[in-house]
Protein backbone atom coordinates (compact mmCIF):
# COMPACT_ATOMS: atom_id res chain seq x y z
CA UNK A 1 0.00 0.00 0.00
CA UNK A 2 0.91 3.37 -0.13
CA UNK A 3 2.85 5.50 2.11
CA UNK A 4 4.25 9.29 2.35
CA UNK A 5 7.07 11.12 3.86
CA UNK A 6 6.43 13.97 6.44
CA UNK A 7 9.54 16.15 7.14
CA UNK A 8 9.15 17.90 10.66
CA UNK A 9 12.03 20.11 10.40
CA UNK A 10 14.37 20.62 13.03
CA UNK A 11 15.97 23.71 15.36
CA UNK A 12 19.24 25.25 14.87
CA UNK A 13 22.41 24.37 17.26
CA UNK A 14 23.09 27.78 19.89
CA UNK A 15 26.63 28.64 20.05
CA UNK A 16 27.62 24.89 21.34
CA UNK A 17 30.28 25.12 18.95
CA UNK A 18 31.94 28.05 20.05
CA UNK A 19 32.44 26.13 24.00
CA UNK A 20 33.49 23.47 22.24
CA UNK A 21 36.28 25.15 20.41
CA UNK A 22 37.62 26.85 23.47
CA UNK A 23 37.31 23.70 25.81
CA UNK A 24 39.09 21.89 23.07
CA UNK A 25 42.06 24.21 23.28
CA UNK A 26 42.20 24.22 27.02
CA UNK A 27 42.48 20.70 26.97
CA UNK A 28 44.92 20.92 24.19
CA UNK A 29 46.81 22.84 26.23
CA UNK A 30 47.26 20.38 28.95
CA UNK A 31 48.22 17.37 26.19
CA UNK A 32 45.07 16.12 27.12
CA UNK A 33 43.27 13.64 24.65
CA UNK A 34 39.24 13.46 25.01
CA UNK A 35 36.88 11.18 23.56
CA UNK A 36 33.12 11.12 23.65
CA UNK A 37 31.86 7.71 23.72
CA UNK A 38 28.57 6.94 22.47
CA UNK A 39 26.01 4.40 21.75
CA UNK A 40 22.79 3.01 22.48
CA UNK A 41 21.19 1.74 25.85
CA UNK A 42 23.01 -1.35 26.77
CA UNK A 43 25.51 -1.67 24.06
CA UNK A 44 28.43 -1.68 26.20
CA UNK A 45 29.68 1.56 26.95
CA UNK A 46 31.07 0.99 30.71
CA UNK A 47 32.23 -2.23 29.92
CA UNK A 48 34.57 -1.32 27.36
CA UNK A 49 35.73 1.31 29.38
CA UNK A 50 36.27 -0.49 32.65
CA UNK A 51 38.49 -3.54 29.62
CA UNK A 52 40.14 -0.16 28.41
CA UNK A 53 40.98 1.41 32.14
CA UNK A 54 42.58 -2.28 32.71
CA UNK A 55 44.66 -2.37 29.70
CA UNK A 56 45.92 0.75 29.60
CA UNK A 57 45.81 2.37 33.04
CA UNK A 58 49.01 1.61 34.14
CA UNK A 59 50.66 3.50 31.03
CA UNK A 60 48.48 6.37 30.65
CA UNK A 61 46.34 8.55 33.21
CA UNK A 62 42.39 8.66 32.75
CA UNK A 63 39.84 11.10 34.19
CA UNK A 64 36.10 9.97 33.22
CA UNK A 65 32.88 12.33 33.16
CA UNK A 66 29.62 9.45 33.25
CA UNK A 67 26.66 11.22 31.94
CA UNK A 68 23.17 9.93 32.67
CA UNK A 69 19.95 10.46 32.38
CA UNK A 70 19.82 9.45 36.27
CA UNK A 71 21.22 6.82 38.58
CA UNK A 72 25.22 6.52 40.00
CA UNK A 73 26.30 2.82 38.67
CA UNK A 74 28.36 3.45 36.20
CA UNK A 75 30.33 6.50 37.94
CA UNK A 76 30.48 4.17 41.01
CA UNK A 77 31.63 0.74 38.43
CA UNK A 78 34.53 3.34 37.28
CA UNK A 79 35.06 4.54 40.41
CA UNK A 80 36.46 1.08 42.08
CA UNK A 81 38.83 0.83 39.25
CA UNK A 82 40.06 4.05 41.09
CA UNK A 83 40.07 6.48 38.35
CA UNK A 84 38.64 9.73 38.85
CA UNK A 85 35.44 10.02 37.82
CA UNK A 86 32.55 12.71 37.80
CA UNK A 87 28.74 11.89 37.79
CA UNK A 88 26.93 14.09 35.24
CA UNK A 89 22.85 13.91 35.30
CA UNK A 90 21.08 15.32 32.43
CA UNK A 91 17.72 16.03 34.55
CA UNK A 92 15.97 13.82 31.92
CA UNK A 93 17.86 15.30 28.67
CA UNK A 94 19.19 12.95 26.12
CA UNK A 95 21.85 14.49 25.86
CA UNK A 96 25.56 16.23 26.66
CA UNK A 97 26.73 19.31 25.39
CA UNK A 98 29.67 21.73 25.38
CA UNK A 99 28.41 23.81 28.38
CA UNK A 100 27.90 20.93 30.85
CA UNK A 101 31.11 19.23 29.40
CA UNK A 102 32.92 22.44 30.61
CA UNK A 103 30.80 22.17 33.98
CA UNK A 104 31.67 18.60 34.37
CA UNK A 105 35.65 19.90 34.16
CA UNK A 106 35.04 22.89 36.06
CA UNK A 107 33.88 20.05 38.67
CA UNK A 108 36.93 18.24 38.16
CA UNK A 109 38.75 21.63 38.84
CA UNK A 110 36.99 22.76 41.97
CA UNK A 111 38.15 19.14 43.52
CA UNK A 112 41.66 19.72 42.90
CA UNK A 113 41.75 16.31 41.03
CA UNK A 114 43.25 18.03 37.25
CA UNK A 115 45.52 20.69 39.19
CA UNK A 116 46.99 18.01 40.86
CA UNK A 117 47.87 15.93 37.42
CA UNK A 118 46.59 15.90 34.32
CA UNK A 119 44.87 13.09 33.10
CA UNK A 120 46.40 11.55 29.72
CA UNK A 121 43.14 10.58 28.37
CA UNK A 122 39.87 12.23 29.34
CA UNK A 123 36.72 10.35 28.14
CA UNK A 124 32.58 11.57 28.18
CA UNK A 125 30.52 8.52 28.58
CA UNK A 126 27.52 10.09 26.97
CA UNK A 127 24.08 9.35 27.50
CA UNK A 128 23.10 6.14 25.87
CA UNK A 129 21.29 7.36 22.42
CA UNK A 130 22.13 7.04 18.96
CA UNK A 131 20.10 10.57 18.12
CA UNK A 132 20.99 13.66 20.06
CA UNK A 133 24.92 13.29 21.30
CA UNK A 134 25.59 12.89 17.70
CA UNK A 135 24.12 16.22 17.26
CA UNK A 136 26.79 17.87 19.91
CA UNK A 137 30.19 19.04 19.75
CA UNK A 138 31.22 18.90 23.19
CA UNK A 139 34.68 19.40 22.66
CA UNK A 140 36.00 16.26 22.27
CA UNK A 141 39.27 15.23 19.70
CA UNK A 142 37.34 12.08 18.52
CA UNK A 143 34.35 10.69 18.74
CA UNK A 144 34.16 7.01 19.37
CA UNK A 145 30.68 5.14 18.72
CA UNK A 146 30.11 1.47 19.78
CA UNK A 147 27.19 -0.65 17.71
CA UNK A 148 26.52 -4.44 19.36
CA UNK A 149 25.98 -6.93 17.66
CA UNK A 150 22.56 -7.47 18.78
CA UNK A 151 21.51 -4.01 17.42
CA UNK A 152 21.47 -5.32 13.88
CA UNK A 153 23.80 -4.26 10.72
CA UNK A 154 20.88 -1.78 9.46
CA UNK A 155 21.55 0.99 12.14
CA UNK A 156 23.85 3.30 9.60
CA UNK A 157 20.28 3.97 7.50
CA UNK A 158 18.37 4.44 10.64
CA UNK A 159 20.53 6.65 12.47
CA UNK A 160 22.78 8.36 10.11
CA UNK A 161 24.47 11.27 11.85
CA UNK A 162 25.88 9.42 14.28
CA UNK A 163 28.11 7.62 12.14
CA UNK A 164 28.63 10.41 10.08
CA UNK A 165 30.44 12.31 13.24
CA UNK A 166 32.20 9.33 14.15
CA UNK A 167 35.90 9.01 13.79
CA UNK A 168 35.73 5.53 14.94
CA UNK A 169 33.23 2.61 14.96
CA UNK A 170 33.34 -0.34 17.60
CA UNK A 171 31.22 -3.27 16.99
CA UNK A 172 30.57 -5.04 20.38
CA UNK A 173 29.51 -8.15 21.78
CA UNK A 174 31.43 -10.00 18.77
CA UNK A 175 31.15 -13.38 20.76
CA UNK A 176 27.40 -13.17 19.96
CA UNK A 177 27.55 -12.87 16.29
CA UNK A 178 26.27 -16.56 15.50
CA UNK A 179 23.19 -15.92 17.46
CA UNK A 180 21.97 -12.65 15.23
CA UNK A 181 22.08 -12.57 12.03
CA UNK A 182 24.70 -9.94 11.67
CA UNK A 183 26.49 -9.81 8.50
CA UNK A 184 29.58 -7.94 8.59
CA UNK A 185 29.55 -7.05 5.04
CA UNK A 186 25.99 -5.56 4.98
CA UNK A 187 27.20 -3.07 8.25
CA UNK A 188 30.47 -2.41 6.32
CA UNK A 189 28.54 -1.81 3.00
CA UNK A 190 25.81 0.44 5.38
CA UNK A 191 28.48 2.19 7.33
CA UNK A 192 30.32 3.74 3.92
CA UNK A 193 27.34 5.49 2.45
CA UNK A 194 27.54 7.49 5.96
CA UNK A 195 31.07 7.84 6.49
CA UNK A 196 34.19 6.57 4.29
CA UNK A 197 36.92 6.97 6.33
CA UNK A 198 36.25 5.50 9.87
CA UNK A 199 38.39 3.02 11.00
CA UNK A 200 36.00 -0.27 11.94
CA UNK A 201 36.93 -2.55 14.79
CA UNK A 202 35.27 -6.08 15.68
CA UNK A 203 35.67 -6.79 19.56
CA UNK A 204 34.44 -7.83 22.62
CA UNK A 205 34.85 -5.93 26.07
CA UNK A 206 33.41 -9.17 27.41
CA UNK A 207 36.23 -11.58 26.17
CA UNK A 208 38.46 -9.32 25.68
CA UNK A 209 38.85 -10.53 21.56
CA UNK A 210 39.61 -7.38 19.18
CA UNK A 211 40.49 -5.66 22.08
CA UNK A 212 44.15 -4.83 20.81
CA UNK A 213 43.20 -3.08 17.64
CA UNK A 214 41.57 -0.33 20.11
CA UNK A 215 43.69 -0.06 22.32
CA UNK A 216 46.31 0.40 19.79
CA UNK A 217 44.38 3.44 18.40
CA UNK A 218 43.66 4.94 21.62
CA UNK A 219 47.00 4.76 22.57
CA UNK A 220 48.63 6.29 18.88
CA UNK A 221 45.60 8.98 19.60
CA UNK A 222 46.60 9.48 23.05
CA UNK A 223 50.31 9.89 22.44
CA UNK A 224 50.03 12.15 19.40
CA UNK A 225 47.33 14.24 20.79
CA UNK B 1 38.07 8.27 44.61
CA UNK B 2 35.34 10.96 44.99
CA UNK B 3 32.94 11.85 42.82
CA UNK B 4 30.24 14.36 42.40
CA UNK B 5 26.77 15.18 40.65
CA UNK B 6 25.65 17.97 38.89
CA UNK B 7 22.44 18.22 37.99
CA UNK B 8 21.43 20.04 34.60
CA UNK B 9 17.70 21.01 34.66
CA UNK B 10 15.36 20.56 31.94
CA UNK B 11 12.98 22.90 30.42
CA UNK B 12 8.99 22.40 30.82
CA UNK B 13 6.83 20.29 28.30
CA UNK B 14 4.70 22.71 26.18
CA UNK B 15 0.96 22.64 24.91
CA UNK B 16 1.75 19.14 24.03
CA UNK B 17 -0.36 17.80 26.31
CA UNK B 18 -3.73 19.09 25.17
CA UNK B 19 -3.12 18.39 21.61
CA UNK B 20 -2.48 14.45 22.85
CA UNK B 21 -5.85 14.77 24.91
CA UNK B 22 -8.03 16.16 21.80
CA UNK B 23 -6.32 13.24 19.01
CA UNK B 24 -7.31 10.84 21.99
CA UNK B 25 -10.80 12.14 21.88
CA UNK B 26 -11.01 11.77 18.24
CA UNK B 27 -9.64 8.43 17.86
CA UNK B 28 -12.20 7.21 20.73
CA UNK B 29 -14.90 8.34 19.09
CA UNK B 30 -14.06 6.24 15.99
CA UNK B 31 -13.07 3.28 18.23
CA UNK B 32 -9.66 3.37 17.47
CA UNK B 33 -7.13 1.72 19.91
CA UNK B 34 -4.00 3.85 19.91
CA UNK B 35 -0.05 2.24 21.35
CA UNK B 36 3.22 3.72 21.39
CA UNK B 37 5.82 1.89 20.57
CA UNK B 38 8.94 3.03 22.51
CA UNK B 39 12.64 1.41 22.39
CA UNK B 40 16.73 1.22 22.15
CA UNK B 41 17.69 1.13 18.33
CA UNK B 42 17.85 -2.54 17.25
CA UNK B 43 15.19 -3.89 20.41
CA UNK B 44 13.19 -5.56 17.89
CA UNK B 45 10.12 -2.75 17.52
CA UNK B 46 9.64 -3.50 13.41
CA UNK B 47 10.08 -7.19 13.86
CA UNK B 48 7.72 -7.09 16.46
CA UNK B 49 5.17 -5.19 14.72
CA UNK B 50 5.31 -7.56 11.76
CA UNK B 51 4.70 -10.59 14.17
CA UNK B 52 1.99 -9.16 15.73
CA UNK B 53 0.54 -8.08 12.38
CA UNK B 54 1.00 -11.56 10.93
CA UNK B 55 -1.01 -12.94 14.23
CA UNK B 56 -3.57 -10.49 14.49
CA UNK B 57 -3.81 -8.99 11.10
CA UNK B 58 -6.88 -11.57 10.21
CA UNK B 59 -9.15 -10.33 13.03
CA UNK B 60 -8.23 -6.51 13.18
CA UNK B 61 -6.95 -3.57 10.72
CA UNK B 62 -3.87 -1.75 11.22
CA UNK B 63 -2.21 1.24 10.21
CA UNK B 64 0.88 1.97 11.44
CA UNK B 65 2.84 5.41 11.57
CA UNK B 66 6.95 4.73 11.33
CA UNK B 67 8.81 7.34 12.91
CA UNK B 68 12.46 7.60 11.52
CA UNK B 69 15.35 10.30 12.16
CA UNK B 70 15.87 9.15 8.14
CA UNK B 71 15.41 5.95 6.19
CA UNK B 72 12.25 4.02 4.84
CA UNK B 73 13.14 0.75 5.97
CA UNK B 74 11.07 0.03 8.07
CA UNK B 75 7.52 1.15 6.11
CA UNK B 76 8.37 -0.61 3.03
CA UNK B 77 9.02 -3.89 6.04
CA UNK B 78 5.30 -3.13 7.26
CA UNK B 79 4.29 -2.10 4.08
CA UNK B 80 4.74 -5.37 2.57
CA UNK B 81 2.41 -7.02 4.85
CA UNK B 82 -0.44 -5.04 2.91
CA UNK B 83 -1.12 -2.48 6.36
CA UNK B 84 -1.30 0.80 5.39
CA UNK B 85 1.75 2.89 6.98
CA UNK B 86 2.58 6.13 6.96
CA UNK B 87 6.67 6.98 6.92
CA UNK B 88 7.30 10.16 9.77
CA UNK B 89 10.51 11.47 9.10
CA UNK B 90 11.73 13.32 12.08
CA UNK B 91 14.55 15.42 10.68
CA UNK B 92 16.78 15.06 13.48
CA UNK B 93 14.55 15.12 16.52
CA UNK B 94 14.38 12.41 18.64
CA UNK B 95 10.81 11.40 19.54
CA UNK B 96 7.56 12.07 18.26
CA UNK B 97 5.09 14.41 19.67
CA UNK B 98 1.15 15.06 19.83
CA UNK B 99 1.49 17.30 16.94
CA UNK B 100 3.15 15.48 14.56
CA UNK B 101 1.27 12.51 15.07
CA UNK B 102 -1.42 14.47 14.43
CA UNK B 103 0.12 15.35 11.52
CA UNK B 104 0.48 11.80 10.49
CA UNK B 105 -3.29 10.86 11.00
CA UNK B 106 -4.17 14.32 9.04
CA UNK B 107 -1.66 12.72 6.48
CA UNK B 108 -3.67 9.17 6.37
CA UNK B 109 -6.90 11.06 6.05
CA UNK B 110 -5.60 13.31 3.00
CA UNK B 111 -4.81 9.66 1.40
CA UNK B 112 -8.73 8.37 2.22
CA UNK B 113 -7.22 5.89 4.28
CA UNK B 114 -8.61 6.17 7.31
CA UNK B 115 -12.26 7.65 6.34
CA UNK B 116 -12.06 4.31 3.72
CA UNK B 117 -12.87 1.78 6.80
CA UNK B 118 -11.23 3.00 10.36
CA UNK B 119 -8.61 0.52 11.52
CA UNK B 120 -9.16 -0.84 15.01
CA UNK B 121 -5.43 -0.53 16.00
CA UNK B 122 -3.22 2.04 15.34
CA UNK B 123 0.78 1.88 15.61
CA UNK B 124 3.00 4.60 16.08
CA UNK B 125 6.24 3.10 16.37
CA UNK B 126 8.15 5.34 17.70
CA UNK B 127 11.98 6.48 17.19
CA UNK B 128 14.62 4.23 18.32
CA UNK B 129 15.56 6.30 22.19
CA UNK B 130 15.04 5.22 25.47
CA UNK B 131 15.26 8.87 26.67
CA UNK B 132 12.85 11.64 24.45
CA UNK B 133 9.93 9.43 23.52
CA UNK B 134 9.15 8.73 27.74
CA UNK B 135 8.35 12.60 28.33
CA UNK B 136 5.66 13.17 25.00
CA UNK B 137 2.13 11.87 25.17
CA UNK B 138 1.41 11.35 22.10
CA UNK B 139 -2.30 10.66 22.20
CA UNK B 140 -1.78 6.99 22.32
CA UNK B 141 -4.44 4.67 24.73
CA UNK B 142 -1.40 2.68 25.86
CA UNK B 143 2.53 3.18 25.55
CA UNK B 144 4.43 -0.28 25.21
CA UNK B 145 7.77 -0.23 25.67
CA UNK B 146 10.26 -3.35 24.68
CA UNK B 147 13.99 -3.66 26.71
CA UNK B 148 15.96 -5.88 24.83
CA UNK B 149 17.77 -8.91 26.87
CA UNK B 150 21.16 -7.94 25.27
CA UNK B 151 20.97 -4.63 26.52
CA UNK B 152 20.75 -5.82 30.21
CA UNK B 153 18.64 -5.83 33.07
CA UNK B 154 20.24 -2.66 34.70
CA UNK B 155 18.29 -0.10 32.35
CA UNK B 156 15.36 0.50 34.77
CA UNK B 157 18.22 1.99 37.26
CA UNK B 158 19.23 4.25 33.85
CA UNK B 159 16.26 5.09 32.14
CA UNK B 160 13.66 5.78 34.95
CA UNK B 161 10.81 7.62 33.26
CA UNK B 162 11.03 5.12 30.19
CA UNK B 163 9.62 2.57 32.64
CA UNK B 164 7.62 5.08 34.87
CA UNK B 165 5.26 5.62 31.94
CA UNK B 166 5.51 2.37 30.27
CA UNK B 167 1.84 0.51 30.31
CA UNK B 168 3.13 -2.79 29.44
CA UNK B 169 6.72 -4.03 29.15
CA UNK B 170 7.54 -6.21 26.99
CA UNK B 171 11.29 -7.81 27.19
CA UNK B 172 12.06 -8.87 23.50
CA UNK B 173 15.15 -11.52 22.36
CA UNK B 174 14.59 -14.12 25.80
CA UNK B 175 15.97 -17.33 22.93
CA UNK B 176 19.32 -15.30 23.39
CA UNK B 177 18.94 -15.22 27.29
CA UNK B 178 21.56 -17.58 28.19
CA UNK B 179 24.30 -15.87 25.81
CA UNK B 180 23.88 -12.71 27.84
CA UNK B 181 23.84 -12.20 31.68
CA UNK B 182 20.21 -11.40 31.91
CA UNK B 183 18.43 -11.87 35.47
CA UNK B 184 14.55 -12.03 35.38
CA UNK B 185 14.76 -11.91 39.09
CA UNK B 186 17.39 -8.30 38.88
CA UNK B 187 15.00 -6.51 36.35
CA UNK B 188 11.99 -6.80 38.05
CA UNK B 189 13.47 -5.75 41.15
CA UNK B 190 14.72 -2.86 39.14
CA UNK B 191 11.15 -2.29 37.01
CA UNK B 192 9.64 -2.27 40.36
CA UNK B 193 11.07 0.81 41.85
CA UNK B 194 10.08 2.73 38.67
CA UNK B 195 6.77 0.96 37.83
CA UNK B 196 4.38 -1.00 40.40
CA UNK B 197 1.63 -1.80 37.97
CA UNK B 198 2.98 -2.71 34.19
CA UNK B 199 2.70 -6.20 33.07
CA UNK B 200 6.06 -7.74 32.15
CA UNK B 201 5.71 -10.33 29.45
CA UNK B 202 9.31 -12.07 28.35
CA UNK B 203 9.08 -13.15 24.35
CA UNK B 204 10.90 -13.58 21.45
CA UNK B 205 9.63 -11.64 18.66
CA UNK B 206 12.06 -13.59 15.97
CA UNK B 207 11.33 -17.13 17.59
CA UNK B 208 7.65 -16.42 18.46
CA UNK B 209 8.06 -17.71 22.09
CA UNK B 210 5.83 -16.23 24.74
CA UNK B 211 4.15 -14.12 21.98
CA UNK B 212 0.48 -15.14 23.04
CA UNK B 213 0.30 -12.98 26.22
CA UNK B 214 1.39 -9.95 24.07
CA UNK B 215 -1.32 -10.68 21.77
CA UNK B 216 -4.03 -11.75 24.51
CA UNK B 217 -3.14 -8.39 25.92
CA UNK B 218 -3.10 -6.61 22.43
CA UNK B 219 -6.54 -8.46 21.37
CA UNK B 220 -8.15 -7.14 25.12
CA UNK B 221 -7.35 -3.38 25.00
CA UNK B 222 -8.09 -3.38 21.27
CA UNK B 223 -11.42 -4.80 21.67
CA UNK B 224 -12.24 -3.20 25.27
CA UNK B 225 -11.13 0.35 24.01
Amino acid sequence: MKYDILETKERVLADNDKVAADLRKFLKERNIFFFNLMASPGAGKTTLLKRTIEELGHELKFAVMEADVDSDVDAAAISALGVDVIQLHSGGLCHMDADMTARGIEAFLGDGILDEKWPDILVLENIGNLVCPAEFDVGANKRVMILSVPEGHDKPLKYPLMFQVSDIILVNKIDTKEVFDFSEEEFEKNVRKQNERAPIIYLSAKTGEGFDAWIDWLRGEAICE
